[in-house]
């Protein structure tokens, strides 16, 4: 299975159009100057991690009129070559195009894999603390804290990583939180209108803050139970107890979880983990596109 | 001058406009279960950090028919207030308005404002690790190295941190680098092909591996001179030469160059320094918005 | 609840701009004839049928500077009263402003609430036709059949009916065909794959063909499954050891459902009955906007 | 002539852009599922009907890189074949191409073809109404009573029957109806304005109660008069006694027209006969795309 | 009758929104600068023209927060007063609002106002060479030559000169030229292929060379012959005969015809006189935008 | 240097659809009229003119699936051959394809042709009345006189002209006026001010009304002035002092300067004249495509 076949063409199309227009409102000053000779460009990984993004590069040199080849797939490491005299950087890919587009390019698919490849990297990592402990069969999750406009390459960009998305927007499920429960009155009330809209083909998580309210909520027909802010401890009482009598319920931890404390969270009785920081604050992978010299 | 005013309002209107319909594909189902109940939101600053993006988040609330109350404009540091019993985050502002509008905000109000303080904060902080310094008058410049599509928030959170927004984009100012010069032979043909494209009212700057390439440029008409990945040394011996023979020139000093090094190159004959980490990579900061039971 | 917030106002805004603008490509001839004389235009409903699709109307008037004014509710009953001399249509609405505006939103305005009204009517017809059934605690659902660029008025039209909108488009919940199916091999890599993409938060329904099918679909770890095609005594038998096997599934019948029939397929152990005819091919219900003369 | 050329490339091209949009606001779970192996698919006619709207499903098919070979043409019928065994299907034409690509059209290409169709054969039955009179040389026309942005398709359908348009909207002609009259005083008024804004190129309508209406809308500088809600024997009388004295004039009847009744309105003096029902709860017709298992 | 009602709210709305965008791709630095005290600014006439265009001016300041003041209406003339010292420019309205934003919107409104008055004031004096003349009863046209993008401005120019639009576009009246008759085998052809896609509604011109054609036009059921570059001897004849045969066919002479020969043309038995140059190379009226000192 | 690589592939893309657009708002029929049989057009210069603006033409005809062959370039000159018998056009390019595709990009086509020509003849014209005068070593510009949305062929027509953009919009230079001074109390703060947030990359201009204001717009950090409406005497005197004391300082000449008095402008001591007639009320080009008969 291919991740990049989640974004279909007219969607990727649009988006980098977008784009491209962010970067040069009215003229192309410097595509002038440079012309149109063809050359070929080198995409290199200069530090290690995990790649990701190629769907976005494709696109970018495909609008542009210029062939790319692939030396990796999502989801591959990479890493800086240390030789003898010098550290070379990971050739990823070859772009071959007329020199202005690959430059009109360069900046645009440099800003989306540095950022997308350092999601990717980052998620790989939280993975493997969790899955060196090895039993764990639940998954880590994203959340809706992405960047405005730039969520598709967020969210695909933990996919590649092995981590869930989470909802990807509103329209997806239906997370009740403490205010759509005052407003309805009760958790009951508030999971029966949720379902009157969402129907049966929406899932209903309710973020609870103790074991009466998760089982409120599951008694009203909430698919998923987010126990929200709890500490391991409790986590594990509460979460053992549900999973005891509403096996088929999925459990949520989330608030405040980090790469350093995640392990206490991985617990068997939770399904899911969620983490802001998967797509915040995320340190860049520094990418080059150089184009060679002739 | 209130940095808000860069943006004008048809500008500002059409971003969070398409940045609120990422966030709702279709049916706002949540927003449909909380219903329109008039609430007061309180935005709280969590951790310490400088304020930026009011502009967008008024934008946001006025488009979703909140009116909102600051208690913090752009530029200005908050902080959780440490108590005797526990630590509160100081509040910045109170949104009022329909509940549902309020969350359909939320989200995307705070994406934007975690990362543009976010930007702001970290700026400031660099700023101040040469300001200490003392006598440096040059200034700090981010670059084009900004997420795809969130580039005016981005630019504008390095205002606000009293930094320099560098070019904006392709069409600003007119950059000529190794490849610009190859294909046109030369740096003079480079630069005069430039200048009669770009004309008189844009600025040229070209990037120089050597003094050599320095004085080629400037005698064939650059503004700017950009000493790219020099060490501290060489760029003092360079740039001293520059500026007694070429005193209307601007250097700017680029490449690697972070918060640990900045003070070796904030020299009195360098007028700017650029650093791609600016807006890459750059630590979120912490910030909610709470919906005040009543 | 209110239905129409399920729209925010920035999608509603959008829509309808589009829409007019289909109406009046260039100039508005017929606009400037009649000038801007503010005029009462009465919305009457001209026969039988359940009311739907105000929020359309409302920000199509709002938009053109008029004022509305309802005597009649989303999901509320109108008819013609039948007096002693000649039959009356009911008075829906009033919208009172300049009488070029009513005209430009005249037309539109009827074509969605003809439609919108229409599938409203006949869903509470079909719903009415089990319901009377009495003892049916499952849910009617449309289905994707509708009409392009115009969806979220037929799913809003089925919601105010009382109906289950099923899956929004091919974002929202994941349905695996036949084809999904021979591409993974079986049922189990095709459940497996999709939740690896789709992750915890989307639903995954299963098309089978019997019973072996439903159950292979059901242990890979599908929400839904769909049986299809079955006649009502093979659904019953199917669904009623389903149920008693797998109870937290939920069990959709479709296929070739009808008015005539439905209420054979509206069984115990069955949730869902969907219909592709309750969003095509249904009857329009003849309302008109008259404006008055003074 | 080929209908289909009406249609210029870049008008259809956003139209199906926008349509495909609709279906998969972000991620498409199930294309990524199924992957992008090569499939043929059959379109399927499943009952009786004329055809129309190849020109939509062969841009959704071009957008999504899959080829088109059809068997039938806009304007052929097809039906069940009606076999010794069981009713086979008619294939309409093959889909070639990836897979997902296939999957994604699927349901937006039935969902026009399904409508387009059943507005062809329907209009396509009214005309054999009438032509099976025999000597009626006037043409039968559709309204502005269409779906919100769906416009083209169902416009198209009707030429495709053999049916006229009518005004495509409120820019293509002109049409002044009793809010027109009243206030611009009378109708010679209303002409009068109506044509210095629309001048010499557009032509104008008048819609009239009675004869003297008729007289002097045709005196006024009108091209065709609307006779709107006669019984037939009126509009004979009315229409003869305007033919006579106004040969050029077009004369159109409308108002409550069906099927049942149009025969006796195809009078000999009257031009066009318009019906709003040509366009509105029309019975769509069951086409369908299978994948053809290899 | 105002004729800014022939475009809607929406219509202009959208127009003007991208043109300020045009202007300010990014940041508004001179905004920033100038800040957001309220000020008055005049607009001023500052040469003899006649005004039009006020409906594109209004909605800039509305966009902008603006108010605007008129002291004159589309249609009526302005010009410098002359007196004793020197000579003033005629103010022609007032617009308040705070400086930033009359600032942003003052180079567009010049640019559009120059533009429209130009056409209006020229189409104005073309229309006074022929009505001195006094007996001509037709009209003078401009045609589809206009600036891409702007033509709804300069079609209300000619409107507001009191002149004739012609066809807005391709969509409003078919006009059959050499190469339609050639590929239908005749002219009879072309107008019967061209009657059944355009129908009742549409109007149909044919482009003629002599006068056979254009009886073979009339009688194929053409509404309007275009005399093509004729000299106005022969277009007397043939004019004179064709509406003696056929007195409803509208004919319209053009080819070539300017200010300095439109006299010769305008012959009783000619319709329209239509005229490229009233919407090309037309000189422009000198207008600006001059903000008070307090 | 082409100049039509200023242009990138995104932008043209978008500028030419939407174009197209204007002109077929809903059905081509005379294209559905005239059929898709291949046809040559040739592109006829009908005057003598200087030829710019091919890179749209060839982007219109892309999009329309047709081919072109040029037999003139950007630049170069054209002009009716005059024969023996009669003149005859100059044959600049053929284009091939489907005949309704040629007539739908013809009248845009040309719509753009005879305004680009006309701008970059007549700005060569004006070119070569300072050229003749021999030592001149200044450049002419425009302004931002352009018609909105058509910035682009506008500025790209004087750039062919070997003329100078000026400033592309407000995003690119920061331009201060009367109001800027006034708003911030004097030259040196709005001086300061426009820095602070133009940053190092942009320009800044002041308006000048005399040398002590030059002065202190330099002193303060200008990169140009411009001596607003001076004549050339008081020019001469002021650009002689500000050239000996600011020899890097870029000054520019402006206000009410044409054709007839720009040699007196062209001084020495002055590096820029801007026109607004050189965008404004300039003359088109006769320009037409003449289907070929076969």
């Amino acid at each position: 299975m291919e991740l990049s076949q989640l974004l279909p063409k007219f969607k990727i199309e649009k988006i980098i159009k977008e784009w491209l227009e962010e970067d040069i409102p009215s003229f192309d000053y410097g595509g002038c100057v440079v012309g149109s000779d063809e050359k070929v460009a080198h995409l290199l990984g200069k530090q290690t991690g995990v790649f990701s993004g190629s769907v976005f590069f494709d696109e970018i040199f495909k609008q542009l009129g210029c062939k790319v080849i692939w030396f990796i797939k999502d989801g591959e490491p990479f890493s800086m070559t240390h030789g003898p005299d010098k550290n070379k950087p990971q050739v990823l890919a070859h772009v071959i195009g007329p020199v202005r587009n690959i430059l009109i390019g360069e900046r645009l698919s440099l800003n989306i894999l540095s950022r997308s490849c350092g999601i990717t990297t980052q998620g790989h990592n939280v993975k493997k603390l969790v899955d060196s402990n090895g039993t764990w069969t639940g998954k880590i999750a994203g959340t809706r804290k992405t960047t405005p406009g730039f969520r598709l390459v967020e969210k695909l960009a933990l996919l590649t990583a092995g981590l869930d998305t989470h909802r990807m927007d509103l329209s997806s499920m239906i997370m009740l939180k403490d205010n759509h429960i005052w407003s309805c009155g009760n958790i009951t009330n508030a999971v029966k209108n949720a379902r009157s809209v969402g129907g049966f083909s929406l899932k209903i998580e309710v973020e609870c803050r103790n074991q009466d309210e998760a089982i409120e909520a599951i008694e009203a027909g909430a698919d998923i139970v987010m126990l929200d802010n709890f500490n391991p401890q409790d986590l594990l009482t509460v979460s053992t107890y549900l999973k005891q009598h509403y096996p088929h319920i999925t459990i949520e931890a989330s608030g405040g979880i980090t790469s350093s404390t995640i392990t206490q969270y991985a617990l068997p009785t939770i399904d899911i983990i969620s983490m802001g920081n998967l797509t915040q604050g995320v340190p860049h992978i520094d990418i080059s596109l150089k184009i060679q010299k002739q």
